[in-house]
């Protein structure tokens, strides 16, 4: 059983600061390559090395379904979740493309969709199909909660023995953006019009429907105005697939390994896991600000500024992945760069 | 002789529009990978494609040093021009690491610095070495000009024969931040307080030392407060390197090769081919917005929202090129990703 208190590794101050001197030393103005230099500097702490890497890459998406989706809260049918499961597997959706790309593994875990039967090529690891829906009861029970948080343990020891230099997490979930949203307002005390967005792709009507939903839900469980702990907010109105995610940061925090967040259904899971163990935090790189409404406020509660900003919003890991170029060039400018004395430019007059 | 007011060719609206249904038929609500699918769209057009590539990837470095340098506008001293050169060539430079990275063959060319021999693995192709002191003088002769332009366009002459899906423009020059401020200020009318900046890093005094050069420097050759043509800005106030990137521009349009932007100083050449050949816009792709003050007036004249916002400002492309992976991503989406039909998953419900 998983202590998800016991503390993560304090990132190595001792490679940061020599990472910030050969920073420093390189043939460019200092801070002249910007975030690059502060990831390069942040990764370096964090692997205890002098030469951070972003080269092995493991993939865990998360996918899981949500009785809320009876309330008309999503542009499209929940078997979506399983349809697109086989997508991943089969390499035809943006994952999958992103994953060839990168050279990354990509493993695909039913944390809880509604499919009764296992997809081939998909890890089945979860106490039910689908939550309940939140509108009505409690969407899980803590036996399902604690059984999802050790589904994300689980996959994080599986990717661990192919000792990545970081991991990258994904999900997918039909109503997800609702609960989401639901743990934001929950666990922030903000209203849900602050933080309910159009997800997929509602329309006005639709957000509108979507946003009384969850002030409905809030009330129901009482979660509303106050600051509701993750564990709360994780069972009322939580999702399997969140729930996953945020053991599987917790999980990947305490053993050392970066995790490179992705957008808003991530981050509600990453703030969970922060309220649970803010040792955590550390170990988060932010990759992208998603267009979903309620990601600034979750980003804002972490202090958290993300590396890219590309209108994106479509979940599955995609925003992370399509940062993990970049974290892979500020790691070659940082080790393959000249200094000033070994390619003998002169320095600063002033 | 080159015509630089001959008419670009029109990116193709038949391919945008067979590339936004290719889009709206992928496996993912529509528009949500955000500027990741405008992106694929965009190549589609220029490239007149249904499969849009930035595989190939060609990166031409302009060097140039300048007269005005004597007036202690750098913070570092012009030696560095000629330096980095070699350390260009010899693979020590942020330039060289992402070249490599990105297995993309890197040109440099002297373009006007002020070596008074080649330097082995550049090719040098100048009117002069160094322009002159344009605080006493023009900075250029019309000869001189017209010969820099001709300088760009045989650069992209030689990296066209290897049929590029897309050039990356970069420059090295100490003191070229206070030229390509000098050429905002007069080509834009705008007060050279709002365009001056550290560039490579001068404090507080150094910008106003700066500022005051370029106010009186505009004073002198009667730039102050019109907008002055590119022509004049070029001669009074430019670059031998700024020239030539002026002239690459218009080229590389000319003949239909997309063009990917770095930072202040090639989009302040970008502003002057476009002034001087309206036609050019199409082509050019911003690739970041540089932390260096005058980018930020620049980019509102071309209507350019850049792709990232790293707080980057070192030039030699290396903006351009942290930038490539997100257009190759965006390309290998857009040709691999599966379609809701071939995938069989349900669409939208409403």
């Amino acid at each position: 059983m998983t202590d998800w208190t016991r503390p993560c590794p304090v990132p190595s101050e001792e490679h940061a600061e020599a990472a910030r001197c050969r920073q420093a030393s390189l043939t460019k103005p200092n801070g002249a390559l910007g975030r690059l230099e502060s990831i390069a500097i942040e990764l370096a702490a964090l692997q205890r090395t002098e030469r951070p890497r972003a080269d092995r890459v493991e993939i865990i998406v998360f996918a899981g379904d949500h009785g809320v989706t009876s309330r008309s809260v999503s542009a499209y049918p929940s078997t979506v979740t399983i349809e697109m499961m086989r997508n991943f597997t089969a390499g035809g959706a943006a994952i999958s493309v992103l994953a060839r790309t990168l050279g990354a593994r990509l493993e695909v875990i039913d944390a809880g969709s509604f499919a009764t039967e296992p997809i081939p090529g998909v890890i089945t690891d979860k106490p039910r199909a689908g939550t309940r829906d939140f509108l009505r009861e409690p969407a899980l029970t803590e036996e399902e909660v604690a059984f999802a948080l050790s589904a994300g343990v689980r996959a994080i020891a599986r990717s661990s023995e192919r000792r990545p230099d970081l991991i990258v997490l994904g999900e997918m979930g039909i109503g997800n953006t609702t609960s989401a949203a639901a743990m934001t307002s929950a666990m922030l005390g903000i209203p849900p019009a602050e933080v309910v967005g159009p997800g997929t792709g509602l329309d006005e009507a639709g957000v509108a429907r979507k946003t009384a939903v969850v002030a409905e839900a809030l009330a129901l469980h009482r979660l509303m105005g106050a600051k509701a702990s993750p564990w709360a907010a994780l069972q009322f109105v939580g999702g399997l697939e969140i729930a996953a995610l945020t053991g599987a940061i917790i999980a990947s925090a305490q053993q050392s390994i970066p995790i490179l967040v992705d957008g808003f259904i991530v981050s509600v899971a990453a703030l969970a896991a922060c309220r649970i163990n803010a040792s955590v935090r550390p170990w988060l790189l932010f990759a992208h600000r998603s267009a979903e409404r309620g990601h600034a406020a979750v980003l804002a509660a972490l202090q958290a500024e993300p590396i890219l900003d590309l209108g994106l919003r479509l979940g599955e890991g995609s925003g992370a992945a399509i940062a993990v170029p970049i974290l892979r060039m500020a790691c070659a400018l940082h080790n393959e760069m000249a200094t000033f004395d070994e390619a003998s430019v002169s320095g600063r007059m002033v």
